[in-house]
C-alpha cells in the first residue's frame, strides 16, 4: 500500500516481508542545560516512594553525595527507597535515621561500618544484598537491580551532562562504577559542585545517558575522599606476612617478565605490593600489568620501569590523582575490569593477587563481609572477582587477633568460596589449598608449608577457640558470589 | 525453604517477595588467545545461510576487510548474506559477483560507486535500506538491524580482543561507528593484521565484546584508507559558493566567541571551512567545537587558536592520524555523535553546518543518494543528523552542472527533509528557506537573497530542465529518515 508521507511522497509501505512507516514531519533539534538542583532534579526525574536510588562510591568517607541526596528525598516527603549504592561508609551515618524514618527501607551495596553495624542489629524489610564488583555490574545489566535514578557523583560536568571524576578539586579518579547505571537506569542525575564549559574534557559518563546536572555546594570533603589505606603497616608481624607472600609468589615462578597482578590498597597488600615491587628489581623483571587501585606505591613501581601498565579502575590518594591528570593512562571500568557476563574481563589472567580477610576456614572459605561477632561491617569488594581469575589468590591474615582466632573451623561469612582460594600466608606459615597440587609440587623443596588444621590449631590454642556468638533467627543479609548465586545468609546480632 | 550450597551451607532460599539460587560451585576464570583466521573465526561464530554480517567503513576505499570477509564467506559455502556496513566504496566492486553467485543477497547501508550502480539496475531481494550515521546506530540498538555478526576492522588489536584504529601502519582514526555492533551483535570477530602485545593501549573496542581476533596479511591499502576529498577546490565558481557561505554564517550573527560548527570533508565544505577559519581570524573570534571529520585544514585553525575543541568522529587524512597519535583530544563515538535515541548528541547545539547535494528541490528537500538518472551512488552520511541539529543548516550546489539542473522542483530522491534545511548557496545566489523567517529578518540589508524558485527557474533555463528518466517499477532502495521512517523510495533504472 502506498501512503503520502509529510514530504509528499508516496511510500510503499510493505515490500516482501518489509512493513516500513511512512516520514511523520521533524523538527530541530536543539539542548537546554540540564543543570538544576538536586531537589527538582529529583523531582523531574518522578522520583516516589518503592524507587530505588543508586550510587558510586568513589569518594568513599568524604561522600556528601548519598547523604545530600536523602535530605533531598525526605524534604520530597518521599518513603520506602531501596538503596543501591556500590558502598556506604561511615560518613553515611545518617542513614540510621532514615532507616528510623522509613525513607530508607532496603539497601542492596556494601555496607562499611556504623550502618551495617545498625543493620546488623535491625533488619531492614529485606535482607541487605552484597555483590562484588563484578556481580554488582552483571546485576544491573541483566536487570536483576533495577535503579530507577541513578545519581552519579562527579567532581566536573557540563551543562549538558558529560561528567568525569579526574579533574576538579574533589578529582577522585575517573568515574568507574557507574557506567552501568548510566546506561540501565530509568533517569540518570549527575551531581557536582564543578559546572565547567561543554564539553568536559574528560567524560566517563556521557551526555547521552544524563537527564539533569544537579549543583550542590560541595560533593565531597577532599581529605576524606583519598583512602587512608595507602599507607605501608609499620606492624612488623604485618611486614613478615607481606614478605612470605613475594616469598611464595617466587616459589610458584611467577615473578617473570610479563606477570600481572592486582595492586590492592590495605596494610598487608600494600606492603607485598612494596616488597614485590624490590623483587622485580633485584630479579631484573619487567611486570606487563598491575589492575585494580592506583597508590604512590604502585606508580614509583611503574616509574622504576618494573611495571609496563596501569590498568586501572580506582585512585586512591593524591599523588595518583595528579599523576592520571598529567597521563591518564589505561582506566578500566567496572565491566571491563571484573564483569562475569563478559567475553573477556582484565582480571582474566591475573598470575596473583594479595587479599584481606576478617576470617578464614579450614576449606578455605574467606569472609571478609562480617566480624566475628557476627556483625555486617564491610563489602565484598573484587574479592571474589580476583580471587576467581588470578593464578595464585593469596589470603593474608593473621592466624588469630587478640582473642580471636582468625583461621577456624567455619567462617562466619562465606564471602570468597574456599575453591577459588589458593593458599593463606599467615605469621606462622603459609597453608595451599590441597586441591592446588600443581603449587604444592612447585614450592616443594623452596617453602615450608604448614597444613591449615595446623594453623587452626595453634589459634584455638593461643585463644580457647571461637566465641559462642547469639544471633537471631532474621536474614539481615546474603552474600552473593558474582553469578548471582548465594553463597550465605547473615544472621540478626541480638545482644 | 534452606538448601544446602556448594560451600556447604545452608540458604534461605524464599525470603519476603525474593527467590534466591544456592551457590553452585565455581572454577578458575582465565583467558585463551582469541587468534585465530579469518575463515576460522567465522565458522566458530557459526555463520550460516541467511545471517547478517555488519561492517565500518572506516578503512574507505583503501579496506580489504570486507571483500575479505565474502571471500571466506564463499570459502565456507554459505549463502543469502544480508550486508549490514555502514559504508561500501569501489575497492568493494568484488560484492557484484557475490550478489550474483547469491552469496549477497541483501544490503542495508550505505552503497557508494559500483555497488550502488549495479544494485540499480539489479534488485536485490530485499531493497537496499539506506540509514543516516545516527539512524544507523539507533537502528542496531533497537534490534531493527540485528547483525549475527560484527566484523570490525582494526589496525591494532592484541590476543584478547582489545583492538583500535588510531596505531598501526594501517591506522585510521578511533573506531567509531562499531561499538554498537560490538555490543549488540551476537558474535563479534575482530580482523586485524597487527597484534600487539597485550593491552593494547587504545581500546575503542574492549575485549568484553570480542570473541575472535582474525589476523590476515593487510586489512588495506593506506594510500586509500585516507580521503581524497581533503583537498580544497580550486575551482573559482564553487570558491564563490563556499565564500558566501561564510557571508551567510556572518550575516546570521553566529560567527561569534563560543560558536559550534561542524566540519566535513569534500570540495565545497571544505573550502567553507578555510574561510570560516579566515574569517574567526579577521573578528578575532574563538570558536568552541569543532564536530566532525578531522583534516589537516581543521587542525590549523585549531593550532592557530580559533577553535578550543576537536571534537570529532572521523579522521580523514594521515596529518590528522598523526596528529591524533600525539594527543587524542576528544573523539566521540557515531553514538554519542548522532544516536537519536539518547539524551544529547555531540551535534545538538551546532551553529552551522555545510554539506552537499546531488540535487536540492523548492520545497529544500535534499538528495545526496542518487543521481539525477536515478541510479543510487552514495550514501547519507551525517547528512540528516547533522541538518537536524545545527541553528543553520547550509547546503551547497551549483544551480547546475553540465546540463543538469540541480536546483529542480523535485528531487529523484529525498535524503534529507526540507523542513530541516534552512539555506541554499548558490553559485547565482542564496536561498532561504521561507519558514525561516528568523533567519530573513537577521539577514536583511546584509546579504541578498533569491527565492529558491527563480534557482530553479535560472537552471531549467540554462539546461531545458530536467531529462525524463526511465525507471521500473520495482523499489531497489528506501531512504530513511534517522527516527526509522521513510523518506522516499528509490526505482530501478531501466536502461
Amino acid at each position: 500500500m502506498k501512503i503520502e508521507n509529510a514530504c509528499g511522497r508516496l511510500i510503499e509501505t510493505n515490500i516482501g516481508n518489509y512493513v516500513f512507516r511512512p516520514f511523520n514531519g521533524t523538527k530541530k533539534y536543539t539542548y537546554t542545560s540540564k543543570v538544576t538542583t538536586l531537589v527538582d532534579a529529583l523531582k523531574k526525574c518522578g522520583l516516589k516512594d518503592g524507587y530505588t536510588l543508586s550510587f558510586h562510591h568513589q569518594l568513599r568517607n568524604g561522600d556528601y553525595v548519598v547523604n545530600a541526596t536523602l535530605e533531598a528525598v525526605r524534604e520530597l516527603g518521599v518513603k520506602d527507597i531501596r538503596l543501591a549504592q556500590t558502598a556506604l561508609f561511615d560518613v553515611h551515618k545518617p542513614i540510621v535515621e532514615y532507616i528510623k524514618e522509613g525513607i530508607v527501607t532496603r539497601i542492596e551495596g556494601s555496607l562499611n561500618g556504623v550502618v551495617g553495624d545498625y543493620v546488623s542489629r535491625h533488619p531492614l524489610k529485606a535482607p541487605v544484598i552484597l555483590r562484588s564488583h563484578g556481580g554488582r555490574w552483571a546485576a544491573v545489566k541483566s536487570g536483576e537491580l533495577h535503579p530507577d535514578i541513578a545519581i552519579i557523583a562527579a567532581s566536573a560536568a557540563d551543562e549538558r551532562g558529560n561528567a568525569t571524576g579526574v579533574i576538579g578539586e574533589n578529582a577522585f579518579g575517573p568515574i568507574s562504577y557507574s557506567q552501568v547505571d548510566a546506561q540501565y537506569a530509568d533517569h540518570v542525575i549527575v551531581v557536582t559542585d564543578n559546572i565547567v564549559e561543554y564539553p568536559c574534557i574528560y567524560q566517563e559518563i556521557q551526555e547521552r545517558y544524563v537527564d539533569y546536572v544537579a549543583e550542590i555546594d560541595r560533593i565531597g570533603d577532599p581529605k576524606k575522599i583519598m583512602s587512608g589505606t595507602t599507607k605501608i603497616t609499620e606492624d612488623p608481624m604485618k611486614l613478615d606476612i607481606a614478605r612470605k607472600c613475594v616469598d611464595l609468589m617466587d616459589a610458584v615462578g611467577i615473578i617473570r617478565d610479563g606477570m600481572v597482578f592486582q595492586s590492592g590498597a590495605g596494610g598487608i597488600s600494600l606492603a607485598a605490593m612494596k616488597f614485590l615491587g624490590e623483587r622485580l628489581e633485584e630479579k631484573d623483571v619487567v611486570a606487563r600489568c598491575a589492575t585494580g587501585g592506583l597508590t604512590k606505591l604502585i606508580i614509583e613501581i611503574y616509574k622504576a620501569g618494573r611495571v609496563e601498565h596501569l590498568y586501572y579502575s580506582q585512585v586512591f590518594d593524591d599523588y595518583s590523582v595528579k599523576f592520571i591528570q598529567e597521563n591518564l593512562g589505561l582506566p578500566a571500568d567496572i565491566g571491563h575490569y571484573a564483569d562475569p557476563t563478559t567475553k573477556g574481563r582484565t582480571i582474566d589472567g591475573l598470575d596473583t593477587v594479595v587479599l584481606g580477610a576478617t576470617e578464614v576456614d579450614t576449606s578455605f572459605n574467606v569472609n571478609v563481609n562480617t566480624h566475628s561477632d557476627g556483625r555486617l561491617l564491610h563489602g565484598i569488594g573484587g574479592h571474589q572477582d580476583t580471587a576467581s581469575a588470578a593464578s595464585l589468590t593469596i589470603i593474608t591474615v593473621p592466624v588469630f587477633r587478640k582473642t580471636n582466632p582468625i583461621v577456624r573451623e567455619k567462617v562466619t561469612t562465606i564471602s570468597t568460596p574456599g575453591m577459588i582460594v589458593d593458599a593463606i600466608v599467615t605469621n606462622e606459615g603459609i597453608a595451599i589449598n590441597p586441591k592446588r597440587e600443581d603449587l604444592i609440587k612447585k614450592v616443594k623443596d623452596k617453602i615450608d608449608l604448614i597444613p591449615i588444621e595446623e594453623l587452626k590449631d595453634i589459634a584455638y590454642e593461643a585463644t580457647g577457640g571461637p566465641k559462642e556468638i547469639k544471633l537471631g533467627d532474621e536474614i539481615i543479609g546474603v552474600t552473593k558470589y558474582f553469578d548471582g548465586t548465594v553463597l550465605d545468609n547473615i544472621y540478626r546480632v541480638v545482644e
